[in-house]
């Protein structure tokens, strides 16, 4: 047999058993919530939150954004300090939207964000990779690439956050126009962009533009199709950069989720609920702004409230507090008729047990709070600094898990099984029944890294633990992966404006 | 300075900065609780289980429960098969309580089952155990020592799994003796006593007894104190042993655990709904031998319904479905009024990431349904044929951290932190102010295990990973661990006894 035959044989065997996962779809989630607080004190919080915005006020570090607002009817000062009345805030709960969709390349993957829709997103802006054969390094395209691909491949996976790792090999003028072209080409899931300045959000708004078949980025205001992440300086201030991204997205009818970076103790006050309240009013600012360009514009709200490790004054994720914080956030987001993100955390600087109990309790708490969009949902190390492999792959499992245990329980007699368990009776078994052999094969959620080897067959089959099957699924997804189509107009279209850009020298940041 | 000053100082250092863990004190649970399924269905697999044991019955392979169950109205066939009237199920459960306490030598260290309680138990039942100094070995009794002793020195641990590793190194027929007294002396906190046989759980009931100053177990009856449990042999039989077991137990007026130990396609129907039906009915025939034998006795009912693996024969456990029977579980068991039991399940043969997303996930199932007491709650690994040391202590991590995350959340004016925020106003920080300065040790959960250091502080300090630092923590409990005070004529009563069964053989299991 010729070599190339023997791989032909060999990719043949391969796609006849791809990597097992569930079908696209997104969870649903699952009432009621896990509720922290009563109402009334839920509306304090709000009370409080208003009462931040109408006397303290918060500095918006953008000329347009203290137009926008003072042309509103806030109050501004002269240093940028805008002070908002309770009134523009109700009147942008009542414009923004409480559910919405965001509509990529591929139109089968539509997002829903908002209501009893669940979307998870991959990790979002490490420097840093890892994978355990070639250990932790800085990112690159290639690096950059891969994660896209895996974001791609896996089903659970609803919007790429790019970068999934910074590219730190092209130079940062160009960087936002090659990661975006690597994005758009490798995936048709819902794309994301950095509002990094007005006009290096621009080039990307540009580049998703030619991606739909649209010939400028005005075109992309006919419906939501991408996303950024708008972080406030907390406390109580938007830098420019996150200020103008909040207008140019809202102006482009796209979906700024609006997180404010709040360290309790730190940069908002250390009791949760007190910075909640804070992070509430930071993002009713960014909601308001983005309300005055565009009433009805997508908005996501957060809670994003860690703690400071008051030892070493590193932040501290997934802490017992922070969990507490999804929760009253998303209970306030509820009460606000918005949206609520959240995120799955870790602090751990290895794929080790407190990666993964981490981990899964962000999840859980996010998911049991009634959070719609879970960010960083897969591939997030060492506190953001640093996207793995083969976390990635852990993730999807218990992204996969998680959406099976969403999914609802029919109950009826035919489930109710009283006719089997009557055939078998006591001390009998259900192997051999007619529904267990025409059931057992879809019944159970198939595992994507969940071993139930006994111990003497797992030493024997190589005493792998969950991170190395996870590194063998990771190489075998990326192998496994095909590139969306992508019509060769769009993609000369794509490449036009990307290479013009860059031989103009793109944009710096700020 | 001599060696022995330079221990003294050494141990008095050590004192001075004991392992941070959380005060004694059991978790109240947070409602609303995620419910699965509606009060309609629920009702519905109710009255499921009601016609599986009025229509099809169960066997007891034991002549008195049959007799009780005869005199209480039951209909008995020859073989042991009973059948039970849905009128006998409710007298069962109008008797049986909603809630009780189980209270052990130091009755400060009183536990409440049921309601909003939320109790933890050791890991209970395997012949190996690891450490990954030693390795995978068969468990001694040395090792059933050191779990007692990391059972009794966490505060977040409230009743000992008495085995947490099986003493394989004791003859069988004493096992239970020298384990219950080994138990017994190391530890202050709610003691477990196996349903082995009458004689042998008698025996227990003995030590226990006189551990508490009784002179004999009829005396035990006075109030709950201890706790067994009770597996039935699906589908629809209790063994002798179980049946005896719940038998002996109510009539001492201790606590029967009923857990129907369940496989889905296997001992139960394929679908979790007929799973569930079918576990239920189990659990409640044990509810109402117990309560025929003392109305009123503290029953706890369970649904661990768990997959069988169908590529391997092997149960799955912590798997969507499992987790999913526990929801459904205790939304029933709160329709009938009883004590809700699950577990910190994974089915892991290594202290990797799988063994703790496993655990987690578990775990914020049966919290987040309502369960009130958590079996296997630290230490368990290998789908329970291993107990490891550094599971138990990275179990006591997540167990902290859930007790904190149900912590209430005070909601009040000076929580809201307004005249603060006020103060340090846009741009400033949180760090130096009064409150921070004053609160910033107690504010956030002192960690255990999880590490928040940067990458290259990890490194630098030897890139331990989370079961590294597990161990050292295990090795340092076991050394700070201190033995509960025990009066020199209770532990010669204690003693005595035990000598006395020692010599003349013990007692067979069955």
């Amino acid at each position: 047999m010729t070599r190339s035959r023997q791989r032909t044989r060999r990719t043949h065997d391969r796609r006849a058993q791809p990597i097992p996962q569930l079908p696209w779809g997104q969870p649903r989630l699952r009432t009621p919530f896990v509720e922290i607080l009563s109402e009334d004190e839920i509306a304090s919080i709000h009370q409080t939150s208003l009462k931040i915005l109408e006397e303290i006020g918060i500095v918006f570090n953008d000329d347009e954004a203290v137009e926008v607002f003072k042309n509103g009817g806030a109050l501004v000062g002269d240093d940028g300090n805008v002070r908002i009345g309770r009134e523009l805030v109700a009147e942008a709960l009542r414009t923004a939207p409480g559910s919405f969709t965001l509509t990529p390349r591929d139109p089968e993957k539509v997002v829903e964000i908002g209501a009893d829709a669940l979307a998870f997103t991959t990790v979002l802006g490490p420097p840093y990779c890892s994978d355990i054969e070639r250990g932790r390094r800085v990112g690159t395209l290639a690096d950059f690439a891969d994660f896209v691909r895996l974001g791609q491949y896996f089903n659970i996976i609803h919007m790429i956050a790019g970068s999934p790792v910074e590219p730190g090999d092209i130079e940062v003028d160009i960087r936002h126009i090659e990661s975006t072209r690597t994005m758009l080409k490798l995936s048709d899931k819902v794309p994301y962009l950095f509002a990094q300045s007005r006009q290096r959000l621009w080039d990307g708004m540009e580049l998703v533009a030619r991606s739909l078949g649209y010939e400028s980025r005005e075109q992309l205001a006919e419906r939501p199709r991408l996303y950024s992440i708008i972080n406030t300086n907390s406390p109580l201030q938007y830098d420019g950069p996150m200020a103008s991204g909040t207008i140019e997205l809202a102006r482009h009818n796209q979906l700024p989720v609006i997180s404010p970076f709040s360290l309790a103790g730190a940069t908002m006050p250390l009791p949760i609920t007190g910075a909640v309240a804070m992070s509430n009013a930071e993002a009713l600012a960014g909601i308001v702004l983005a309300q005055l360009v565009r009433p009805g514009a997508p908005v996501v709200t957060a809670a994003k409230t860690v703690n400071v490790d008051m030892k070493t004054g590193a932040p501290a994720f997934a802490t017992p507090e922070s969990n507490k914080a999804v929760q009253i956030g998303a209970q306030l987001a509820r009460h606000n008729g918005l949206p609520f993100r959240a995120a799955n955390f870790n602090n751990s600087n290895t794929v080790d047990a407190q990666c993964l109990y981490e981990a899964q309790g962000s999840l859980w708490a996010a998911v049991t709070s009634g959070t719609n969009l879970v960010m960083h949902a897969a591939g997030w190390l060492e506190g953001g600094l640093c996207s793995s492999f083969e976390k990635f792959i852990l993730d999807v499992e218990i992204l996969q898990m998680m959406k099976v245990w969403l999914d609802p329980v029919p109950v009826n007699d035919e489930v109710l099984s009283i006719d089997e368990i009557k055939f078998v009776g006591p001390g009998g078994h259900f192997f051999g029944t007619e529904r267990t052999i025409a059931g057992y094969e879809s019944a159970f959620y198939n595992p994507l890294i969940t071993n139930t080897l006994n111990y003497k067959a797992w030493e024997a089959a190589g005493s792998r633990d969950a991170t190395v099957r996870a590194h063998q699924i990771y190489k075998r997804a990326v192998d496994e992966y095909e590139a969306p189509k992508m019509p060769e107009a769009i993609a000369r279209a794509v490449d036009q404006f990307a290479d013009e850009r860059i031989a103009v020298g793109g944009a710096p940041i700020t």
